[in-house]
């Protein structure tokens, strides 16, 4: 993406968020719209500007009225578009302030030769992703955090003599990020110090409710008999299997009874435990997304599982590969993707269907989905698909990794092999922490913590969408509609894992887009923004930039 | 308990709150305080008068210049007294508002006998099973549970009119003691309902630190940083195994690194990484004691291993029996045998390092070494054999099974296998709960709890003692000297799965001895005392004794 071609002067674009005028709005030609097909087609137009750049975090879109006037259709038409690009993360209305554009959704660049790519595919209705090559940048673009090259500016001599006064040498930042399916890498990342955190996956772990927990423990403590401190039920305490049922149902569009609920130490345990009933009746591959998880795909590994990987495009994974590979499971993440940020969409999801009801499997690792800005809730597959779907989520991201608790909701035939499983790995979850979590889900507190997150959460992404567009404006930003980490795809050609080792040299911490990918594909970086602060989000991604140039 | 006894009317006592009149409290009379002990008896009496009800929660405990005063002590002497309720959780300090009755941890009242007492066994220095047998019986013992035959106490009809308004029926009871090997029998045996539960394997459970745990907590949420929220070192956090590795050189002669320490989600996690990695050596078999814990076997059973046996003779596991298996693998339990009771001797703590030397591993579960009473403790195997023991402790027995933290230690060469395991099964267990439990090891309150329940335990097991002497007087007691439980033998010929089921229809818990044997051997029953009063135990004995008639 190379925002000084093409002829962006003529369009009143300015990257602190100036109104783009409408008279040349993209140069749009309703006549190219597909009959019927308008709001469609004027929605995939802009996400494509988006996407390459055109329209740059921060630009305002024209009023609903204007643009409507300018091409000639009816204001319904772009109101209807405006809201799908709100929807899938693009932009934001934000009152008086007008509709303002946020980032863009995966969509993979032409020169990455993408399994679904359809070029040229017109009336497609934006089918396949859409993408660009901006010519022109090869000279410029090249391998970054080689030995730190490229240091230069006072910020970077500050951070240089930092890490010399820390003791800690280039080749250490660099050995950290080997070999990605080293089991231990994660831990030596995490243990890595840095002033800036911008792993991806945590929550603004700050705002933990101590004192709501205290509380809570309390109370609980105080209600307990005797026998609840003794050995428990291996599926989880009853409350929180209420509590959670009603969790689901309440935000997840989930109708589950609490005896469907399996308490587990985390999704890393609903794996761990799944692999196990299912290597039993004789799976031997698990299909996830590329790119997807490395951590999951680490844990498939460790389980003898074979992870065959499923390209995903704008509309999420590709069903069609999906069935292609012959998996009877797939591992999916459909409510955000992991690390792209695309929501499965309807389409997708029927396709999804019709693959399980034929014997398909699908593990939903709802991982994130109670973080949503700027769209409506996407219901989990398991709320139509009960018998078709292992369904799990955890505590992690709405409040924190260190309480190791999460849930699994399984298709009815493999449930007694997963308790049996639970009891053989520990006997069942520490009932403290189980009822002390019930108490803050009945209690209202922990819709409340979510909804304080949300508005944390919203301001330290638009910090970092800034952040990147005013420092890294070669970058294109990928699933800002939610989550807690945004994506950033960078140049053809740039070594994203040298570029992460460098900015760990100066710092800061954050992952590189290929960890996650099974296939080739564009660099790029996976950057939390929850957990960081917007002055440190400023300061991270003000690293990255220098590195970058 | 009875609170009809006594003359409660001579207190001013009211269950509002209101203050309690010193004048008259708890009509307490120093004299009968032993010498240099008043503030223990002071506050062994104000624990009774709780537990008895007399001082309801909410009632106000005279300031500590006015009880003083009254009693003619001095002030230090109150407030020491205070003091301890406040730290076992009876009694909490308000400011203005006084010290105040929070709840009972279970103390029973005096017609209990005191918590002391102890009977025969005198200088038998405990090694060895502790048997007595009881002359004079033989005539009387005879198969029981057969239909439930003997009923006939009124406490028993009121048992059976209970049990027939639950609407359970015999056949469920004997259902519940079907094949030991179903892998869900304890949760089955768990969930049975039962008015006096005398399963093994619990502590006092009613005398959980809730206002230490509680305090503790407290003061761990206001020192940690948002990253101890974060994900963690899948070994724990550094806080606790630092405490452990403390721990276990005060409490268990064992000398080791924090770094050798891995914490876990109790024993039976510890097994189940165990198996994984010893499988992926090629083990395929685990020597076990005979008789031994019948969940290990199922445990080891679930994880694909052979579980031969090897007897036990009152020095302890045989270990020419031991090499003539083959096994180059044994988990043993040697500080009190599971479940008779016998501490390994010196000879055969050589015989066993020998073996060890000669290529054996030896699992230690050391599962409730800390609990003694008429011995000096015994040294872990570990202590003196560190690569050749993979040792496991847990809290189960000191606090809470529910807690579900452990630790395992394991000779060097096992040890990044075992991370690798942990972190793949959970990413290592949940953070506070062990930043709490290291707090109460550091600060001292694991320590002084474990002494308060030791004089618990010991009345308790006097009380189980003297119960089965005059109630069971056929059975042989095993195992006093330390531990949680007893184990009874009884005479050859009686169905002891039969007197289980039938035990259990009239309402107590307990588990037959061929549960935990593998090869015939002598019926007996499997009795834990530690977390049932006095007056309970009583009654299941009572309830055990009318049966065998």
């Amino acid at each position: 993406m190379n925002r000084s071609n093409g002829s962006p002067s003529d369009w009143s674009i300015t990257r602190s968020g100036a109104t783009v005028a409408a008279s040349d709005f993209l140069q749009l030609n309703p006549a190219d719209a597909p009959r019927g097909g308008m709001s469609d087609w004027l929605a995939r137009q802009i996400r494509r500007a988006v996407a390459e750049g055109l329209l740059p975090p921060g630009s305002r879109l024209p009023a609903t009225r204007v643009l409507a006037d300018e091409l000639g259709v009816s204001r319904g038409v772009v109101t209807e578009a405006y809201r799908r690009l709100t929807e899938d993360g693009h932009v934001e209305g934000r009152g008086r302030a007008g509709t303002v554009v946020l980032a863009a959704p995966l969509v993979r660049p032409p020169e990455d030769g993408p399994v679904e790519r359809e070029r040229g595919g017109r009336g497609q209705a934006g089918r396949g992703p859409v993408g660009r090559r901006t010519p022109g940048h090869g000279a410029e673009e090249r391998g970054t955090g080689k030995g730190g090259s490229g240091k230069g500016g006072s910020g970077e001599r500050r951070v240089a003599a930092r890490r010399a006064e820390e003791g800690r040498s280039t080749s250490e930042e660099r050995a950290l990020f080997g070999d990605p399916l080293d089991t231990g890498i994660f831990d030596a990342l995490r243990a890595a110090p840095a002033r800036v955190d911008l792993s991806p996956g945590l929550p603004d772990l700050a705002a933990f409710p101590r004192a709501a927990w205290l509380r809570a423990e309390r109370a609980v403590l105080a209600g307990l008999v005797p026998a609840d401190f003794g050995y428990g039920d291996p599926r989880g305490t009853p409350a929180l299997r209420r509590a959670v049922a009603r969790w689901l149902a309440l935000n997840r569009g989930i109708a589950a009874d609490p005896d469907e609920v399996l308490i587990v130490a985390g999704t890393a345990q609903a794996l761990g435990l799944l692999a196990l009933v299912l290597k039993d009746e004789g799976v031997t591959r698990v299909a996830l997304e590329d790119p997807s998880s490395l951590g999951i795909r680490q844990h498939l590994r460790n389980s003898g599982l074979a992870s065959p990987p499923v390209p995903v495009d704008e509309r999420g994974v590709r069903v069609d590969a999906l069935r292609a590979t012959g998996a009877r499971v797939a591992l999916l993440t459909p409510a955000h993707q992991f690390p792209t940020g695309v929501v499965l969409d309807g389409v997708r999801r029927r396709e999804l269907a019709d693959w399980a009801r034929d014997g398909g499997l699908i593990i939903e690792d709802d991982y994130d989905a109670e973080h949503r800005y700027d769209r409506p809730p996407v219901p989990a597959l398991r709320s139509t698909l009960a018998d078709h779907v292992a369904y799990a989520g955890s505590v992690s991201k709405l409040l924190a990794p260190a309480l190791r608790v999460g849930w699994l909701l399984a298709p009815r035939r493999y449930r007694d092999a997963l308790v049996d499983a639970k009891r053989f790995a520990d006997l069942g979850n520490a009932a403290l922490p189980q009822l002390v979590l019930a108490h803050l889900m009945e209690s209202g507190e922990l819709e409340r913590h979510l909804r304080f997150l949300r508005r944390r959460h919203r301001g330290r992404r638009d910090a970092m969408i800034a952040a990147l567009a005013d420092r890294l404006p070669g970058a294109v930003v990928h699933g800002a509609a939610a989550g807690l980490h945004l994506t950033v795809t960078l140049e053809p050609g740039c070594d994203d894992v040298a570029l992460a080792a460098a900015a760990l040299e100066h710092g800061v911490k954050v992952q590189p887009l290929s960890w996650h990918a099974q296939r080739p594909g564009r660099p790029g970086l996976v950057i939390g923004y929850a957990a960081s602060t917007p002055s440190d989000i400023r300061e991270g991604v003000s690293v990255l930039g220098d590195l970058l140039r």
